[in-house]
């Protein structure tokens, strides 16, 4: 698997790695939080996956064994993700697995300090997150010089727009070699040297609990089958393209999350690819 | 924030609620059962508030602090709820933050009877309950002599109507200073000396798990912004409009909800106060 | 309740369990995963019964007694399952309590084996999961001698066909004197002696997370009025006859599950009993 240099490339390869989930289902464990569990599974089933949620570290493993990627949220936390949510990263790193970290509540407690203080060196394949969240992490990790309190978190919230967050983004990515991914109205993704923007989608998407998690969760099953900077692309590509399907069928943003998932089962891999998208070199 | 003596004051206080909610989106943490708290977020974000669920004491402190207001539900019970549930009524009430008690599944299990009896103390802005648990809260905490084993919580069901529950919910509510809400094929609510009812809705909401939860997590997001009478009262005629807009189009329960949604997250101001509503002075 | 002992009486059998949970509403209580909890819930609901989640051993016992039937669910499991679900069948089995096991992710840990372990002297009512857990299970208690290593789960899938777990089911029926339920393109049923299946239902049902779990959830409702095996029947006879309406009328998978949760509830006793199926002695 190598990047994409020019956005025909990328577009491409967004193809390609649609088709290659529809015809291969991959298992994706996932560690996350019991708000959106529902949400992540259907949506990573809707994407072609296959799903699995776990809380104990021993089940995290040898789900990690058995997968093609893993996905750990860090939303609504229990004393048992003090050890599972290591374990299961580790094993990742260990197997060789793709696994994709989401920050969700930054900056509350020091359960999730101290998980997150664990993870750095187990280097995520991809970071997904809002603003504010991506923000805080490269702070909270040294990859930029940012100090911790500045960060503009509110519960679940950003507080800060998406271009607020590139330069911490491709900091945290060149930290783990990464790819990191920024939601909000414009998408944007980063390995470092490349970032893409991804437009599209429908504000209603952030009137429905869960948008950001399940993002997280299709763009680990699309890990399990291309390189970090098109799997994010790819999972944001899907999301924009079904959002934008979704919106103009929606009444309201329950209506709006059915039509969604829908979309996403229904659309084809040349339409996810055809979505407004750009590609540019920064280094 | 006064009380209203009118109806005419109290449906303008209930438009003034809801276009507060959608004009500041307040942040509104939980701690709630895994069985609802999909319906929960989605029914507050909706509503136009903004959600976050916790289980950690520590995380539920530092969210009170940065929340609006607080939803509180003793539905399926965890061994961390014991510290997480009293710690976070505690954090309301130390700070001033209004906060809503679900008594979800009253009777069963002695860490509910625990968690109960430290929760008195901080006196509820906001009860809101079906007419036995209501009943049976109100005689748990002294506010009424009706012996323990005479409620008719079976399960999570009520098995008394709401008329039965008039006297528990406002003795409770006198004890509180807050407000008692009694859900049923008609609302009441109280604030000991003022009863104000609330028809509409469909009898489809019983068919649907989380109504009653639901309401309970938006009844805390309008108490971000209204005194505890009015935020009850606000939520349970957004809940009866939008399940009247909603039964109109549903062909069975999972059509409702998706309507119902739709309908909470569409109803103007105007059209919440303009519900099928009656205010009582009762003492 | 007797065993039917031919198609004909098999149907009678089934629309009379549909009428009877829908003029009884018996309360089932689950010990199930957080990731469905939502579904099968609604889906007991909709089936006409009531749904209680519980983690604690002591509400899992006290709610055996206030239930008309129990469910567990063994999937994503918490430390505190480890007491919470044998304490369940335990309770069911003293107080002789109908209760239906779906023993999800065999094989994976050791806290599973475990609690899997003390269950098989509780004799499950109905024993309902995919083929591949159903060939597990039956060598895991000593049913059939396949060896243990030989299983085809793959997370919460199953990679062998229903026909492949026709002997673990009769074995495993024969074993705990009740009903064991086979999920798949079409379902078989069987206590050991006869042999139901049902046809219908549609392949959107392995897109959307939680088809098993909830169907699991419905065969506890009619567990609680029917015996094992027209109980297993009458779930697998509504839940195809749900799903075969639904697909006609879905765009998709969260549309279908909407529509599915509709014609749960719309299905009249007759339309349920005149779903395709077979009735076989085999021995």
């Amino acid at each position: 698997m190598t990047a994409p240099s020019s956005l025909e490339d990328l577009r491409a390869d967004i193809a390609r790695a649609v088709d290659a989930v529809r015809a291969s289902t991959p298992l994706v464990p996932s560690i996350t939080n019991a708000i959106t569990m529902d949400f992540v599974a259907n949506a990573q089933l809707a994407a072609g996956g296959s799903a699995a949620m776990v809380y104990l570290a021993e089940e995290a493993a040898a789900l990690a064994a058995a997968g093609g990627a893993f996905y750990v949220n860090l939303g609504a936390l229990l004393p048992i993700h003090r050890d599972a949510i290591p374990a299961a990263a580790r094993a990742c790193r260990d197997l060789g697995r793709a696994w994709v970290l989401d920050p969700v509540g930054m900056g509350i407690g020091s359960l999730r300090a101290e998980v997150l203080a664990e993870l750095r060196e187990c280097q995520p394949t991809v970071v997904r997150g809002n603003a504010s969240e991506i923000i805080a992490l490269a702070s909270a990790w040294g990859a930029t010089s940012t100090p911790d309190g500045a960060c503009g978190v509110r519960g679940v919230d950003s507080t800060d727009p998406v271009s607020a967050a590139e330069g911490a983004a491709r900091a945290l990515a060149r930290q783990t070699g990464g790819a990191v991914a920024v939601s909000g109205a414009e998408d944007l993704i980063t390995d470092g040297r490349r970032v893409v923007r991804v437009a599209g989608g429908s504000p209603l998407m952030s009137r429905v609990t869960g948008f950001g998690c399940s993002l997280g969760g299709v763009t680990a099953v699309y890990a399990a089958v291309a390189e970090p900077l098109v799997a994010a692309a790819t999972a944001a590509a899907h999301y924009a393209a079904a959002g934008t399907v979704a919106a103009a069928q929606a009444a309201g943003p329950a209506s709006f999350k059915v039509a969604f998932i829908d979309a996403l089962f229904n659309l084809s891999a040349a339409e996810v690819a055809a979505n407004p998208l750009t590609l540019e070199e920064v280094e």
